[in-house]
């Protein structure tokens, strides 16, 4: 079964507005097994309209259009979609009722244009808008299934919920579909793709492995389809199994809707720990992760961000010498750093993080990019340099998400 | 001109990511007086990408592509590209250049698959990309642009502001659009809509207006179109003194590319002051924002992030009594809070924020996003209660632009 989307709207096209509807109706119509095609955004214009509806129609089972049902002049989609299938205007009394409770309570008269809102052609069958005044309208054409629906997110979700997704699983016999998403810290795109190569390549037709990158973060995505929801869900687990395996857990944060705050927030809170942070040069980013997620006060004290090395000295108590003979982007300091803030803040856990950022203030022995990371426990301290890039915003990112790692490995190590 | 965008990759179809890139590049063609006239979503395989070109080339002039061209096997944009346009493989040295840098400063050796991620077609132009690994490629056929970009969003993004706008400038003649964007704080859309009313009504044609709204920020974006770019100007600049000065100096901290953070930093630098902060329920968002900014280790001497309320006694020195007979999230604490991390960091600023971010925390008193923010200098502390929403996230995002205009406003009052 194949679905396609057409978002129209002149807001899309001149990039104001991003299209959240999309992904929304993409992901539920996946959930149901039925796989989206296209997805096109099209101006409020009926030419367009029509052309784009021609070409979805040809190529897939079922289209979802959404916007353009609002009452003012260039919302045109209603209209068009009349002339499309045929038929005449009739008046939709759930609407109309849904209507006049709304004018009642301003205490005003429907004039036409909301009487107009009301009308269907008489070769749809409504689908129920509980949130909004524009019903949805469903048309058959050649086996074809064309659902429109208003542009506005929640009445859209509304109608989806409602009236779509209940149609569409009782009158189609619908495939199955799971995915599973593996989320992994710190291992670039192309070496998580080394690893997976021979895995990979053997994957029959009904497998689908997608790659979704963000600065320190590389989610893995697999999709399965076939008939036997159990059967899927044995094979997607032994996937899921081989390849938390082969990639370790050391990389391994979480799945699907983890992050790796939330990860850690659970392990604390089970395992009754604090934390505490000191932060040169993530400045801050790592206790704004943190914080986050909802009561993360249980588990998190509080941070210095140590910019100025007086700060490191006066707050965190890193010895003077430290810092003259080192340098503050040196395994003695963030060392120091994470020891300390660990006693002054009486934490189970601390981490450091002292680092060039950039794009100033690098060295030959030193680079931009040049970052200490550390993580003390009562049994010890740990750290360790990278060789981030030389872009500001995703070093503080990368830096962020590897102490954040660092600090999931100590306390699944912890005992 | 038109233009048509398509957007490769399986994870949009499946609803797993929001196509934020078709936005950014619908409005920067607007913005060049090129239409956008439909915008696909596609999946990774070799016939969707055909079958979407033929049609792009047919309705459109310029074409322009983004994801599906990283190292993995499910990125097919850049073989099908080849296969499409002709020609054969060539090594582009500059991307070669780059990763051979990155992979120097992580100790390995490039592999087939990093040799492979530098190299094009040589029928097409190479549109640099120094944000990432993955070059872009510009192709043309029967007087038709296709350009190709990777799907990350900062290395599309780079090439688009480095190599794709200047092509398309001068390359084509295009109409003269210039635009001017107001930025504000703490106002919200509909209150901003008010003031303009009048003004927004007497527009003529060639002028749009463009409310772009995130939390806490509103931008305004004016839009002139015409011949002569002179007259625009000048047209331009009296709207913008207009909308100025009925908005207010409070509110507008900056225009076009500025940040509330940029704008601080600059204006502590020419003074020669410094700022240090203390964040409760901002959880270090606040130092996160100002040290993003490169150099600001120039004026931003550190933070605490005073999550338990021991951290604002202990570290920051918030009297006990003041907590047990106020309340955490209080005036006299919040106060408390910024004249102890100034004392304390000896900065001429301090910044201090105390609130309930939610979703849990709060009472019939202080309701979830109770906030207090304050700001102090040597004359003198203050302080100021929002109410904000229910939902963490935008709570601490709010708060944390709020009190960046607070300390902007500070600054700018300060002798």
């Amino acid at each position: 079964m194949k679905a396609d989307i057409i978002t129209i709207g002149d807001e899309i096209l001149i990039g104001h507005t991003i299209d959240s509807n999309s992904a929304f109706i993409a992901f539920e119509l996946n959930s149901l097994g039925i796989n989206v095609y296209r997805i096109y955004s099209i101006a409020d214009r009926k030419i367009d309209i029509i052309i784009t509806l021609d070409e979805a129609i040809q190529e897939s089972d079922i289209i979802i259009i959404t916007g353009g049902l609002g009452p003012t002049n260039d919302d045109i989609t209603k209209k068009t979609l009349m002339e499309y299938f045929g038929g005449t205007p009739v008046l939709d009394e759930f609407s109309m009722e849904y209507i006049n409770k709304l004018l009642k309570a301003r205490g005003i008269e429907a004039t036409e244009c909301n009487i107009r809102q009301a009308e269907v052609p008489d070769t749809c069958t409504v689908l129920r808008n509980r949130n909004g005044s524009a019903p949805g309208m469903l048309f058959k054409k050649n086996d074809k299934t064309i659902i429109s629906l208003p542009g506005v997110p929640y009445e859209m979700k509304g109608i989806m919920y409602d009236e779509v997704i209940p149609y569409l699983t009782n009158n189609f016999s619908l495939p199955v579909i799971i995915h599973k998403t593996i989320l992994t810290a710190e291992l670039p795109e192309s070496g998580i793709a080394d690893i997976l190569n021979i895995w990979e390549k053997k994957l029959d037709n009904n497998t689908r492995l997608a790659y979704l990158p963000s600065p320190g973060i590389v989610k893995l995505r697999i999709s399965i389809s076939g008939n036997n929801k159990d059967q899927l869900k044995l094979k997607l687990n032994n996937h899921i199994s081989y390849l938390s395996k082969i990639i370790g857990p050391k990389y391994i944060f979480g799945y699907d809707d983890d992050s790796l705050e939330s990860v850690i927030g659970e392990l604390l809170r089970n395992k009754k720990k604090t934390v505490s942070t000191v932060e040169s040069c993530t400045g801050g980013n790592i206790a704004h992760r943190i914080t986050g997620i909802p009561g993360s006060s249980d588990y998190f004290i509080g941070s210095v961000v140590a910019y100025s090395n007086s700060i490191k000295k006066d707050i965190v108590g890193v010895p003077r010498e430290l810092i003259s003979n080192y340098g503050a982007v040196s395994k003695y300091v963030v060392e120091a750093m994470s020891v300390g803030i660990r006693e002054k803040f009486s934490t189970d856990f601390g981490i450091a993080t002292s680092g060039i950022a950039g794009p100033g203030g690098g060295t030959k022995d030193k680079p931009v990019g040049t970052t200490w990371l550390s993580v003390s426990h009562h049994k010890g301290v740990y750290s360790q340099v990278y060789q981030l890039g030389d872009h500001r915003g995703r070093n503080i990112e990368k830096a962020t998400i590897y102490a954040l790692n660092m600090l999931r490995n100590a306390i699944l190590e912890f005992e």
